[in-house]
């Protein structure tokens, strides 16, 4: 943790928990930003003093004014400033000299309108470090906090949400309304709301550590248009999931623009930004949604139940066409049928009539009361292979709704096995709805939507429990000599590393590479032909020479000492005759390989989350079916198998067709150090490993082509 | 059309359109079926008389009753019967005695409940026929049509829904009640709305051919269990999208758990049949949807809207957030930004604030009122470049959110663009939404849910208008050919075809077959090699013998006369060394095939939907990726190409990494004559290509093996 983000974790609690709070810029004209944002504050009755700013008003709603915040007698938690840009500065130095460390700034007018506004907003943060001030915004809808021990509404927000342990942040202030309106309909509560708008100073990394140890907070949504700390991003993430066990939901907007910066590298042409992005935030564990129903949809699952322990669901409906409907998405998302136990079949042919479906999904017939219901579900509950419930109701002239409603809720609260519920149709079920949502039961206007949430929940709750992707660091790797050879290319200015020095690097990290010497004369050549053993390949080495083929400076199948001996003479000389002018540092002697399957692995950066390691089966499968996985560094070896996994040609790998089984193992290795080099390396901006030969289940790989290029020094 | 199908078309008229209706088996006991649905009908003031027939009562609600339907002295038009199951075949018997054509039988208890229903059943069956009645049912909820030249709620649904031009059909009656109620709160009116139950008599095929020339009707929707008649169902919604243009939307539930029962056939393993259910609605241009909230946001957007022109989009919001995500959506479900013109340019930049976006997507900012909505409207509808406008609307404190709705209305009726609409949020936008639904606006929760629907909408159209997949017949076939081939193999009650006589099948349709002799004699051999021209092939031909090359059954490269001559010589002492009891039926000789791309063709036999023809790139992609795609039969030239450009692994015809580009022409024409070879002998229940050899573009195809597989005749 740096500097300013132990200020900004110490002063956010200031802005969630202020005793005094300050409304700098505010008037008396309802209907307007800084007239709302007064009247809020003090509707919400915050647990503390405020003092109204206001340079023409001596008083507001009857509360004493001040002209300056530096006017104001006694000390000052927190600022919340609603000044139009032109005076924001001016107004944020004052706070400064006030003592104020905790500041919200609401005004528009910043970067979002261009150059000036950036310099504006530029100083902002000048003003706020010679202070050791933290502000959110500006260009924002405020914070709000429904703890007890606070009710901050220091938003223009027409609502205050009511309590829960949902955290919801957002980029987009717009956005902030139409959820609070969403979700006071359907009876969400929520911990903390905060529209950090241009997140100049406090970013959304600050809120992710700071609600990391919140007690209020359960669940943390996150609507975020810019990520401009890829890597920032997703340490918070990792680090709130794993220390904290909550889940993090992501909308990140701009998918499909995306991209079009990404660096036009060889691998990088492979992936545009976004799926990088989709990448990071599931290797982070972070659940990324599409838009805000899909977000709610598993917050509201996560926040008000128990975690299902098992993936197997019972379902039970009055209505057969819906239940065969969930069924499907059930199996589609990857939920399982729970088989009911001889137990629970008698107690259901006991309670229901003749023509219901005891089997699961148990069918209790459209005119089921709630007797049948309460059956159902109990039994249900009571079976040991039934991880969760869910309860489809659709109107029939006879269903008891409500009284429906008021028993699944009785029945969630005596068991710990969690119950969704979707009460079909719109007028009729209202009041059975509105029942649920006040007891927390999550609500879904189409059962099918309950499978992904609740599979999405199970899934994050298994990954944490396993604790799983615990990436293990190879401890014998030699960083001392990548350091050496880069240094040196720095000081030469060079970006591009000739294939021997690409190969000390990898080889100084483990990589497979095949024995190999650099003979500087004919008889060098023999004597380490000999040495390595045959049969070898000798390739010409030179900075000028970038198709060693075409100039003949390559031959293979050498199988003696003789022949090395000749070879080396052969190569000098049809390069020198093709390329009089190429200085050639010597010849680049190496074992030839056994057949096996061709792999491509590769190191590409990404401008927001870094190094970013690239897998792919060689041929077509990378060149005419992009068939490539992608995860950024670091990646664990049980991360790097399901990379492996995840492209459709590993299917080679496993051994189909009677072809055997490849060293899948010795790929997953290789990812690993290649990760590991990416990592302690930053300065390596590309490498490409093309191709590595996989031989045979435990016989290893073999590096046969490596070309390492270097950021520019700067 | 066959018989019962003009009889069930005359009765379907009077089912909708009664004028006068008996209640057969109704009472007094308000809350039951038999009460309830006799209040219905005459609540919904019917355009016609209301009969009730009840054993017991004398009058129900004022209505005289009578005991029988017999005993009534008018002629009727239908019976509604809602007797129990136990004297409900008596009752319809009445009614045939009484001439009652058209009859609706809500009554449960029949096919639903087991073997002993299913017997009742088929009496009820057998008793319409008798007296050429049709029904609809039993175990359904009823029928209902709003056109107000008949006003008839022939259902115990607890409401009538409001008049529009949307019909609603399904099988499952718990459903129906539940839909009725989303329907009423979203103001979504339909034409007709149809519970078919276990559509014992009248089923969906013969509903979907009424809805074909009903006028009221716009769109439908069906809700199915169950495909009884896939072939059928195809050709009724194919007749009805062709000739009324009308979209068929339909979900088939019931998609996991289906595929068991395919048949277990090489090409059949690999598809499940809901695969192949998908594939024959969307060659017959159905819209299959997942669930009902996907197919009423089509069916609002179709119904309400005009239909779009172009692709293109316009986008207006107030929320910068909610833009950037229906961008996103919209461009990943295929739809695309419109540019504006100078001139809508120039307006946009006159009627909007500085801070506004005056590119597509137009952000008229958070502060916006009605004004910059109207002229942001009016400028993308003036805009030739705009084919649709979504409007998006967050509830911030100054936003005139019913006024905006209203002008959005009143555009929408100005221009005869489409406009769809999103107020997001709950409470606070309900007012507006509720205007938006009066005046048939499209709204939808989330703003990304439009863009789905709108081109869903957008490609019916464009394939309705371009009259694509008209198949055309291939004039060159031999019927007779085959004719004679099948019959012979019937009457020896053969199921499996030698290869020659699979031969002859194909080539009897001019599918690509090498030129090819059977000799019976080393001097044929020789002959016939000659007049083929070399190289040759020579296989051994004999039922007896599946794998040839085992037996040494097969010499390839042979290149003249003489080698020929003693080819026929080794094969057959190859052979009788090998499979001494094997009878030899001769040796076939065929021209050997250049080099090419291996790909296979194949006919299975689905349950529901008839012959299926199969393509696939041999090797790995067929046997490893299961990289292949489906069609129902027939298949059109155009649909062939589609089928072939499905496949990963077409791109490899297609002339990736130097390889020339491959006949693609030559396989789509194939298809299309397997299709048409499929269609003409349906006894033809397994046919493979294995593999056909593509060549160069313009050098054409050979079929290198085949395999035929018939039915086994009853």
């Amino acid at each position: 943790m740096n500097q300013r983000s132990f200020i900004h974790s110490k002063n956010l609690q200031t802005i969630f928990y202020p005793k005094s709070v300050a409304i700098v810029g505010t008037n008396k004209v309802k209907g307007t930003v800084p007239g709302d944002i007064f009247t809020n504050i003090l509707g919400a009755e915050l647990n503390g003093i405020v003092y109204p700013v206001s340079p023409r008003e001596s008083f507001i709603s009857g509360v004493k004014a001040y002209r300056y915040v530096i006017d104001i007698p006694d000390p000052v938690d927190l600022a919340v400033i609603v000044f139009p840009s032109s005076v924001c500065n001016m107004a944020l130095e004052q706070c400064g000299q006030k003592g104020i460390k905790a500041v919200i700034i609401i005004s528009a007018g910043f970067k979002e309108v261009g150059e000036k506004g950036l310099q504006k907003e530029k100083e902002l943060i000048e003003i706020a470090r010679k202070y050791d001030m933290s502000f959110i915004g500006p260009n924002c809808l405020g914070v709000i906090n429904t703890d007890p021990l606070s009710r901050l509404n220091a938003s223009f927000a027409r609502k205050f949400p009511a309590e829960g342990n949902i955290a919801f942040l957002s980029q987009s202030g717009a956005l902030c309304t139409a959820v609070l309106d969403y979700a006071q309909a359907k009876n969400i509560g929520f911990s903390k709301f905060v529209s950090f708008g241009n997140k100049a100073d406090i970013s959304e990394i600050d809120l992710l550590y700071y609600l990391m140890d919140d007690d209020q907070t359960k669940v943390i949504l996150l609507y975020l248009e810019e990520i401009t700390d890829g890597q920032g991003l997703i340490k918070a993430a990792q680090d709130v999931i794993q220390k904290s066990h909550k889940p993090v939901l992501i909308i990140k907007s701009g998918r499909t623009s995306a991209g079009a910066s990404a660096a036009a590298s060889h691998t990088g042409s492979l992936a545009g930004s976004d799926e990088i992005c989709d990448v990071a935030f599931r290797q982070a564990g972070i659940i990324r949604c599409d838009n805000i129903e899909e977000m709610f949809n598993i917050a509201i699952a996560y926040a008000y139940q128990p975690i299902p322990k098992s993936d197997k669901i019972a379902i039970i409906t009055n209505a057969g066409g819906p239940g065969v409907l969930t069924t499907d998405a059930a199996i589609k998302s990857g939920l399982k049928l729970a088989k009911f136990s001889e137990e629970t079949t008698l107690i259901l042919k006991r309670s229901l009539p003749a023509a219901a479906n005891i089997k699961n999904p148990v069918d209790v017939i459209g005119d089921a009361k709630a007797d049948r219901y309460i059956a159902s579900i109990t039994a249900a509950m009571n079976d040991k292979d039934v991880g969760s419930i869910i309860v489809i109701l659709t109107p029939q002239s006879m269903t008891d709704i409500e009284t429906i409603a008021k028993e699944i809720a009785v029945a969630a609260k005596r068991f710990d096995k969690p119950v969704y519920a979707s009460f079909m149709g719109e007028a009729d079920v209202a009041a059975g709805i509105r029942i649920l949502q006040n007891h927390h039961i999550p609500h879904y206007i189409l059962p099918e939507s309950i499978c992904n949430p609740l599979v999405t929940i199970y899934n994050f709750n298994q990954k944490i429990r396993s604790g799983e992707n615990r990436e293990i660091e190879n401890t014998d790797v030699n960083a001392e000599i990548v350091e050496s050879v880069l240094l040196d290319a720095e000081r030469d200015n060079r970006t591009y590393l000739p294939e021997y020095l690409s190969v000390k690097v990898i080889e100084a990290y483990r990589l497979p590479v095949i024995e190999n010497r650099l003979a500087k004369s004919d008889n060098e050549a023999g004597v380490f032909a000999d040495e390595i053993g045959f049969p070898v390949v000798m390739k010409v080495m030179s900075d000028d020479i970038i198709h060693k083929y075409d100039v003949g400076g390559i031959i293979l199948n050498i199988n003696s000492k003789e022949e090395a001996f000749q070879a080396f003479k052969t190569i000098n000389e049809q390069v020198k005759k093709a390329m009089p002018e190429a200085i050639i540092d010597g010849i680049y002697i190496a074992k030839q390989i056994p057949k096996g399957t061709e792999v491509i692995l590769g190191i590409k950066k990404d401008p927001s989350f870094g190094s970013v390691i690239m897998f792919g089966l060689g041929g077509i499968f990378v060149e005419t079916f992009k068939d490539v996985s992608f995860r950024v560094a670091p990646v664990s070896k049980m991360e790097a198998l399901k990379m492996i996994n995840e492209t459709n040609a590993s299917k080679l790998l496993a051994g189909v067709r009677g072809m055997p089984e490849m060293d899948i193992e010795s790929i997953a290795d290789a990812i690993t150090r290649l990760s590991q080099l990416a990592i302690n390396f930053p300065q390596i901006s590309e490498l490409d490993i093309n191709p590595m030969i996989v031989l045979e289940k435990g016989k290893g790989s073999f590096v046969a082509d490596t070309k390492i290029i270097l950021q520019k020094s700067t």
